[in-house]
């Protein structure tokens, strides 16, 4: 089995650390190709990232179809997911999508700890895109108030504000590149605290192996060309 | 890494279905236990079914806790789910929740095709439960017209007036004792057809590896004895 | 007129608490019994409690379903009230149920002042099956800032904040076990205080008075033995 | 204890009906003062019938506040049910709104019956009004197939589409008028048939008992003149 | 084209306010025009009030329906709107309705400033009537801290701590007289501030212009007299 | 005032029968610019025809905007329409959300009628990411039993179908394409019919005219480059 992972920014460092997290997942049984997306800027923030990065995005998952067996998108904005869903019948995976949807079964709700106040309107549109509005109970972001502290202090801090005050049971990290802090975070705050790449590797593994991909007969079916 | 199955009813053929569809998934890569509940009737059909097999399903997470990493209910009515979360920090997975959860991200809407019409507003109150009302477009069972045919072609039907009628693109069996349709009806369906046991593994082992279970400081907190 | 008023725990306290509550509300025109559960624990905090009780519940039912005309369920986690409406044809009336729906009529939003913190995630659980979670504009608690109060005092202060705080026009109580403030805290707080159990008795007395029960013939349909 | 059931409409015939419908529940044990709308048409069937009986009913109101307990609108519209609400603290029941909340708790979901096509869509505005709109599976009148048939022949045809072919468990009656078809139909079909009247007396009966009313804090808060 | 635009209440400065903003918008490409409600009280705060007022309302639709092309009910609670939709094939444009529906279209969320805090549930109510009680993140009214305040200080200290606490992106003023606010305000705040009887306009003129009016086939169809 | 008509396609035909609708609704009054996207397929079909248009569109965009005030998107598909919402302080109105909005003030209920069956999936994504999936009924497109008939006479039978079955009040076509349509098919079914490139006019010239655009301080904030 092989998954190729997309990592939709071109930062090579936020690569390093999916790849490091998608193989340390892998474990040897199976492989991870993981890919920064051809001409992307390096960090996703905006609808207009979104649409500049799709030919690379497209251009990857093409030159890599027949040698994969499935895909996951590795960015908290699920950017493209569903032209990429509509190319291939093969799984593809958003991490936004998988860890919305396994967070809702961990517990009563769910907070997004993200990485700026600016990017919590899209978290909220895509918990409701996918029917989960009712189980965030909160998106939230670093404030002014912990800047001088070190991002896993930051995310921590927030994490915990969430825990207290708005009822959440379990936190998803907003971002591909914390992936290396969710086992941490989770130790320190007591609750489960989801690393969303590794959740979507959860998924894209599981369909690959029973054979299951996107339904190809409505929404995402496939156009002549 | 080893996972409890639990079959809530005591049907020895649903318990062999159940256990060779689980280790056929887990190809030796990790371990399945596979049990039916004792003291359970042979098919779980109502809440005092439910209500009555909770001894049992609890005896056997007690028994094993120490034991595996975590559990899967191999019903796809979900029954005493929250009870099950709350005994145990470990992973406790419904395949009815997984299944709905893993076909939302499969297609615009999916159908649920039940062995029997009674058992129709359940799988509606577990959709709502899950979230998911919007993303169902139908819960289906075979009537008497096709009664003389086989369990598979009965099933067939069922998925197909699903798909052409209500839009579906995307089928959920509605039994754990499906699962070795899944694949057949697939190729002739031609869309996803889920088993859910399968699906309810996928979740369970993924959480096991990363180290997540389910949330204990709210809805699912321990209590002291 | 005859009903079965079930206190789901087993505290003899508590069940004078209902007992003088329902018989108060009779006021000699029906017949009330009010039976806690054998072999249930003194307080309902859990799902593994519910489980507990439910042979305890299931008992009660049958032993006075030929005596007794309806039911009542004199908790406000509405224990096992799937399966109690599945047993029997006569009413069953959830005073969770009765008294949400009764709030949702009397003002734009309600809250519910519950006993505990950790109770609160089941009262938000509830009002989402009850179609209410809208209508519901907070669950609170007691915090440690009030510790030192009475009871009374305690559930005003918090009852107070959800009307100031949270716009609530309607308190629902959150015990079954608050029944004697109810009268005390409305007059403090100048708005609807509704004690569950009466509104349990409600329904349960006009189902009866009118030969109106749950339906049989889909989610409770009654199963051949 | 008095209750004042007003009937909307001015027709003598549908103000027996309900009145009698009415005493027959009080069964002597409360009064009950049941009169038609000075000024309303016959028959209730528009916005502007809404709004042309609202004076008359708002002094129906005022000339029996001080000699009433609380009120029962009879008209399955539930026209002008906010002003009532508004102008007084004692209760005002909306036979719609009382009749679908209980409804709700009888079975898995349920239709209403009512008498012609074109009041469907403020059926349906109402159950969305009061939260239901999930629990309402169709709003159903009789068609030009079953011109021919009795009154009680054609609502029952219609119920038992609607339980047939949309899965209802029970049926609400769509208007004051029919109260007396109601246990009949209950018998010829197998399901609880809701007579929306006596609905509306259970939920004012009980309030008035435990003296609770509307809210005036917030919503239908009184104004000063 | 020539559009009737009713203020529901008798207070004449307010009319001149809407007539002033509404001669502004029209510009003399159509016409204007303004009438106050003949017996109306000077300010709508009620259900009595809408209650009140509808003859009138009604009597200044029948009057102009043959001499004007459409209507404007001008005040944010927008009373009356279904029965004067169902009186004439005409538009007859709601502003509460036209501004909720336009304001979710410029950003994610949006609030509302009202004028008091009593009537912030009503506003609630119609956000969820017209189906945005998802987009509408929070209303809110002046409070005593600002009591010393000029008007608009006022309304800009509320809409700023919608902005700041609520995430409000966009701001809809809650009554039709502060229409000379929003140009003001919208500088102040850097957001969409939205005056909601021009948003009346934008949809009354349109809809006339293209020659679109009320559906009179279902929920607003004409009656026989 | 000038706005800006972007056809997502490159049908030249399409863009004819745009230019003209939206010349004969300006009337004059205002500058209409109608532009086909360049590079783009002669159709918009799919995520993937969405995608590689962007480029095009955005270009349009940033070529136009200092001489323009606003924007329409004339697809039902409202391709790329937060992109470019984000790219402009100006208005830019998408013709699904503006029809969709719109014919939601007209009826209790509207449908869409789409051009062919495999676009419905996408009208209803688009009704739920507008909070209108329960406004809208259906959402049909022509079958095979009318592929002998005109055009008009297709879309003509369709809305029937949905105005007698779904009880749709209200009929928005689902192409921008079908703009000449929409009058005569308004006569001829007795119902509203909306041609969604007006609908886009009417709410952009007005928003123009107001000097309102989208919020530029969350979903849509503008980016540093």
């Amino acid at each position: 089995m092989k998954i190729l992972v997309i990592n939709p920014n071109s930062d090579p460092v936020m690569t390093d650390v999916i790849r490091k997290t998608a193989e340390q997942f892998a474990g040897g049984e199976f492989e991870v190709i993981c890919k920064h997306t051809p001409g992307a800027p390096s960090f996703i923030d905006s609808y207009k990232d979104e649409s500049r990065i799709a030919p690379g995005m497209i251009r990857l998952l093409t030159e890599h179809e027949s040698e994969v067996d499935g895909f996951v998108i590795a960015c908290q904005d699920d950017p493209n997911l569903d032209v990429m869903k509509e190319l291939t019948p093969k799984p593809v995976v958003g991490i936004a999508e998988a860890s919305m949807k396994i967070a809702s079964m961990l517990g009563h709700r769910f907070s997004i700890v993200s990485t700026s106040r600016p990017s919590i309107p899209n978290h909220e549109v895509l918990a409701r895109k996918y029917h989960l509005q009712d189980a965030l109970t909160s998106v939230r972001a670093p404030g002014d108030e912990v800047k001088n502290l070190s991002e896993e202090e930051k995310f921590t801090a927030t994490a915990r504000a969430a825990i207290e005050e708005d009822m959440a049971e379990v936190i998803v990290l907003g971002c591909a590149g914390m992936a290396d802090l969710a086992k941490r975070m989770q130790e320190n705050l007591g609750v489960p605290v989801l690393d969303p790449v590794v959740c979507g590797l959860i998924i894209a593994r599981g369909l690959i192996q029973v054979g299951v991909g996107t339904s190809k007969i409505g929404r995402y079916r496939p156009r002549e060309v």
